[in-house]
């Protein structure tokens, strides 16, 4: 009998809650009327977007008023960089970011350049930590926004975001946050982090795909990425995805009532996980701060072979697991963030992100640490490089 | 026993298809994979993806590989007018539109001339049809595109786009066509049209919110809009929401297989609901052309009232209809296309869309005028204008 199939790629999505299935269900049948419209099939949809605003301002720390619902965490980033960059380019020209952004980050800071920012990308160290003095170090009197996320969707470093809120808040500088991999799976409260926005997305935590949200502190100015009708106050045109976002409300309220004992859960299967490999195999480098990352990553680097035929010798024993983002790893490149963090091409391309959630269970590690030792090996022994190596 | 509800507000969204909600079912459940990602997970939702595009373009008579999904259709016209104008803004700066398009047309364009765009807005009849010759009219050597929508989504006049396109093809210029109140509804043929581009969202046509495209003809270029992951050929970047684009294709199939019936059946009604409010009810206007409009679509005005206090009193007896676009309709202003189209503010405030679908009957059609002409007749009682009139 084959046995039951694992996903460990928790990090580019995850299964959606039966209860947050069960919030969604009426709004994807009788419930189906458009929020905007002046009759009692708008109420339903009109209350699940504002319950859903409450939801998502609890899990943040926000006001509900604060809260934009966008289609997904690259919009949301998207929104972000583009909407304050727009709205103060009064102020000044220079952005400030880190060499370890998501795509959604560093690719709309590329066509900023072309319209006549300038962009400074502080480095990491090698677990991936900015230096907040590196951010100080770039400030000019013409830089108007930094943009760093929380948490690095591929390695799990956790930023210091209050020590870089501290220097932006010194120097009146907006400071944006990428979420994306920390909300719903570590405490996050904008107040003390001292952010002017901040962006996070429904599916990496037990939501549907189809959702985001961008906080927007009080009295920020930002300009609309997407332009049409009045809904969310005129800075998100085009009809609510009423479904999604009642999921992912509710989705945003389970992982506030739930953080504590998902984060013990997550975090035993995790370290049980890394330190399995690492007593298991040998030439492994684990990726990211030993304890300052998020709760459910293990990403490693084997060297001398390549993670992607990891990856299918792992699929084909029914365990899914990720050689970095899923928005990047189809292209098969080296990740930036590996490289940024001091890595060799050969080093980041032999690593593998396995990224554990809330219905992953101990027997599930046990079984990837019993499957993984033999693939690593015999991926090894065709290595031409581990030859090599074996010989000096 | 309270009568049931009557929803003739098809035009702002409709009910999910169940054939559709049963196509989406598997992506809310067990194939949650990313779509990018390298194991099994993400076969099933990809391929879901891949069959949504074949669907979505043969509604519209493209190629699969010319389709692009977005969230919604304002991203949808959104991501069309951003990305053309930047793509092509070597060839010019100008564009010609039209003064009844939809907000997510005229309010990018308003963006557009900040950055130095000249956009020209012809005007329209008294139908709401757009004269050919205008937009030639309107043509300099700096026009690169004209962006002129299929049907309008308030009056369902519905536009010669072949007549305009024979324009612009013969002066080399780029075609946008906002086909949101059109596709799934009448027949659509990109080709046989001659647009470069068309917009179309899933949630008129049974299917889910969450969900819309835009085709793009082969060979044109185009500046993506959200920026980030590689998805939609780097045309769209973030996760797509799976459920909803596998629901929006099969959407898009039924609409084809089942599109000659639905305007037979829905045509009509929305004739029998026209002729009867004329004969029921003075003083009444009906807006569009009587025949050039899309099947479900009744627009009327009823001099010496106004449309908002016609819509409360239907919606007290169940019936949910529309003052105008629902974009547009929380901001109680005069309808932008009626005063275009000649209307006087108080003619255009006194007017309500009964828009008709799949899902109504004719013994709604008959509750509706049974109910109506009471509801008129009281309102007008209380009405200063109405009394003044009937003094002269």
């Amino acid at each position: 009998m084959a046995e039951e199939k694992i996903f460990f790629d928790n990090a580019s999505t995850t299964r959606i809650d039966d209860r947050v299935l069960k919030e969604m269900e009426p709004y994807l049948k009788q419930q189906y009327g458009n929020p905007s419209s002046l009759h009692d099939y708008s109420e339903k949809p009109k209350k699940a977007i504002e319950e859903a605003r409450e939801q998502a301002a609890g899990l943040v720390g926000a006001d509900a008023e604060e809260i934009y619902f966008t289609s997904c965490g690259t919009e949301s980033n998207n929104f972000a960089l583009w909407g304050l960059a727009r709205a103060y380019r009064d102020k000044g020209n220079h952005i400030i970011s880190s060499a370890t952004e998501h795509l959604s980050i560093l690719k709309p800071l590329k066509e900023l350049q072309k319209e006549g920012w300038k962009v400074s990308l502080v480095p990491v160290d090698k677990y991936g930590f900015i230096n907040p003095e590196d951010i100080k170090k770039e400030i000019t009197g013409k830089t108007v926004l930094v943009s760093v996320m929380h948490a690095n969707n591929e390695v799990g470093t956790i930023q210091k975001i209050k020590e870089i809120s501290k220097i932006t808040r010194e120097k009146n500088i907006l400071l944006h946050c990428d979420g994306m991999a920390a909300a719903g799976i570590i405490p996050v409260d904008v107040s003390q982090l001292g952010t002017d926005s901040y962006s996070f997305s429904s599916q990496q935590m037990y939501g549907p795909k189809g959702a985001a949200a961008l906080y927007v502190r009080k009295r920020v100015r930002i300009k609309p990425l997407l332009l049409g009708g009045t809904q969310e106050k005129g800075r998100r045109a085009g009809t609510e995805n009423v479904a999604a976002i009642a999921g992912f409300g509710r989705a945003c309220e389970l992982a506030v009532n739930e953080m504590d004992s998902n984060i013990k859960a997550i975090s035993k299967l995790r370290d049980n996980l890394m330190e399995g490999i690492s007593s298991k195999i040998k030439n492994v480098k684990l990726n990211g701060h030993p304890v300052k990352r998020t709760p459910g990553n293990v990403h490693i680097s084997f060297k001398f072979i390549e993670g992607e035929s990891i990856l299918l010798m792992l699929n084909l024993e029914g365990i899914a697991a990720a050689s970095g983002s899923s928005c990047t790893s189809q292209a098969l490149k080296s990740s930036h963030v590996l490289l940024a963090m001091g890595l060799s091409p050969t080093m980041a391309q032999g690593s593998i992100l396995f990224s554990l959630g809330k219905y992953n269970t101990q027997k599930e590690v046990d079984r990837v640490l019993k499957v993984l030792p033999p693939i690593i090996d015999r991926l090894r022994k065709m290595s031409p490089l581990y030859k090599e190596q074996k010989k000096t």
